[in-house]
């Protein structure tokens, strides 16, 4: 059969309807007809189950619609692996927004209108608003034309660990971290704050943030108060001081104990449920904290995510605008 | 024992250089008194091995001099496990430039002259120019002032996979890939470029710079030549696709495959020997091509070496400039 390409959609004629979408879940019905996407009709040539478009093959056809060649390779890995797909336009599906296809869920069509992932295409030289995300899967497609998925997600974060402590001590500020002599032992022991500098001797080392919470908290006194911590975390490190001050309170109001992540190349490891120093666990999530405005590339996405799986951890992007943290998280998908 | 401090070193008086510096490694002789850095005298104050300097305990101490406080974390992890340390000062080691401290051999001391590793102090909020390392260890100190270290080396590159390719192919330049549609099967057998469309079928997707790369060696007929994938290439990357390309050829000179590192974060992923995609092996390096004066956060590259050692490669940087590529590889180092 033969398709011809009008306004944007494949049209192949009498009996395409049977033949393409009711037992293979291509295009949409029009009449006993049916209706294409330019990536379906590009698959069905790529198996030699329609013969031309316009009396065009698959190559000089994908030459004339190179723009579809990204998301061709996408739909092609997608139904490879058993799926039925509906590609994402107004009509074809319930919401189009963002997404390129809707994935049927397996043994599932088009007539179903079922939904298993809305997935959205994106080369490696893309960009990814990382507000944006949070309800679609990123189908990645790298230079070499290999194809990354990673699925994204709206995480709830809340611990139970303890939000408060009940103690006081003084600190010195200096350069860009603070020193306690003679803390109370609580301060390590059951807040994990700080690191000792020696595992005998009680002296513990605070990072600024740790000690702008607790100065906040009334329960670390420095020279300047936590006005003068600030200070210097601005001095050090900018705006992105605030972001992650933010992010770091928040955290801890929601029982949740946020460690640095430096040696992972975040911002924090958190862990959720701290009882003591003596029993921590696993950490469980990796955080990065960015402007909410922030636009990632797709390979920064997959290097955090490439490496919070090899440590078993949970990848967290923190977006700080206005007073507020949203919180996105990103794993690894196999269709 | 009380010391002084002059002229930016701690002088300690009779004696000084038998307890100090002869019997444990501190500073060096004045006489039959020591000079010791201002890192080797907080050390000492911290240990309770000297009494004052000029008054001062070890908080008054580091309060003066809030400089030090993270040199003094290195110097102090450092001793700690078992070595003796010489601060980098002119005429008290023989290359004192772009290091704080040299490590001695584990057993010798600054009697013996000998030089184990020539320590860099970094905080996690400093910076590193890549060029500069090589022959040196970065001691990063994160903001909970935990350490890690960094062993830098400028590797030789070289491999034994074929150079050279002798077969022909056309190929249509979309977007930014190159699709062959009848590849002759050395190209992806032999050579290992392109990733097959489907495992049966023979059409070949090459990246740009791996189309770019045959084009120049006469194997792969695009329309527009070369030059046309090049300007396709600057079209979607800008300058650094032509940092990539030279790095991509210089590796494929030295007989190292290189392939898409993108899973990982990084340029490329290299196999050193490919007899024949059939017998591949394990990849060796990941690649990361910057520009000859990139400058990188600790945060950045320490994010970089952990993936790397999680997937059993080495973490490699290309840089790139004024047409020569010169190499970086950076490890993490258990003192």
């Amino acid at each position: 059969m033969e398709g011809h390409l009008t306004d944007g959609v494949v049209e192949v004629g009498p009996n395409g309807r049977e033949r393409y979408y009711d037992s293979r879940g291509y295009g949409r019905p029009r009449g006993e007809g049916v209706a294409l996407s330019r990536v379906e009709a590009a698959h069905l040539l790529h198996r030699g189950d329609l013969d031309a478009v316009d009396g065009r093959g698959i190559a000089a056809f994908l030459v004339d619609n190179a723009d579809i060649v990204v998301p061709f390779l996408v739909y092609k890995d997608l139904r490879d692996r058993g799926f039925y797909l509906s590609p994402a336009r107004e009509g074809w599906v319930e919401t189009p927004e963002g997404a390129a296809f809707v994935v049927h869920p397996r043994g599932e069509g088009p007539w179903d209108g079922t939904v298993e992932h809305r997935v959205r295409v994106r080369t490696e030289r893309g960009t990814v608003a990382l507000e944006d995300v949070g309800d679609v899967v990123l189908a990645v497609v790298d230079e070499e034309s290999e194809l990354t998925y990673l699925r994204t997600d709206t995480p709830e974060i809340a611990g139970s660990s303890p939000t408060g402590i009940d103690a006081s001590a003084g600190g010195a500020l200096l350069e860009d971290r603070v020193l306690c002599w003679n803390p109370p032992s609580a301060l390590h022991g059951r807040g994990f704050y700080g690191q000792p500098m020696d595992r005998e001797d009680g002296a513990l080392q605070l990072s600024l943030l740790e000690a702008a919470h607790l100065a906040e908290e009334g329960v670390l006194d420095v020279d300047g108060g936590v006005e003068a911590i600030e200070a210097r975390g601005r001095d050090v490190e900018g705006e992105r001081f605030d972001r992650r001050l933010l992010a770091y309170r928040t955290l801890r109001e929601r029982g949740v104990v946020p460690k640095t992540g430096f040696k992972f190349g975040a911002d924090f490891r958190t862990y959720a449920d701290v009882d003591g120093v003596e029993s921590l666990g696993h950490s469980e999530l990796l955080v990065r904290v960015l402007p909410a405005d922030a636009v990632a590339s797709p390979r920064d996405i997959a290097l955090d995510v490439r490496l919070a799986h090899g440590v078993r951890k949970r990848m967290v992007f923190a977006l700080v605008g206005d007073g507020t943290v949203r919180w996105r998280s990103v794993e690894r998908l196999t269709p």
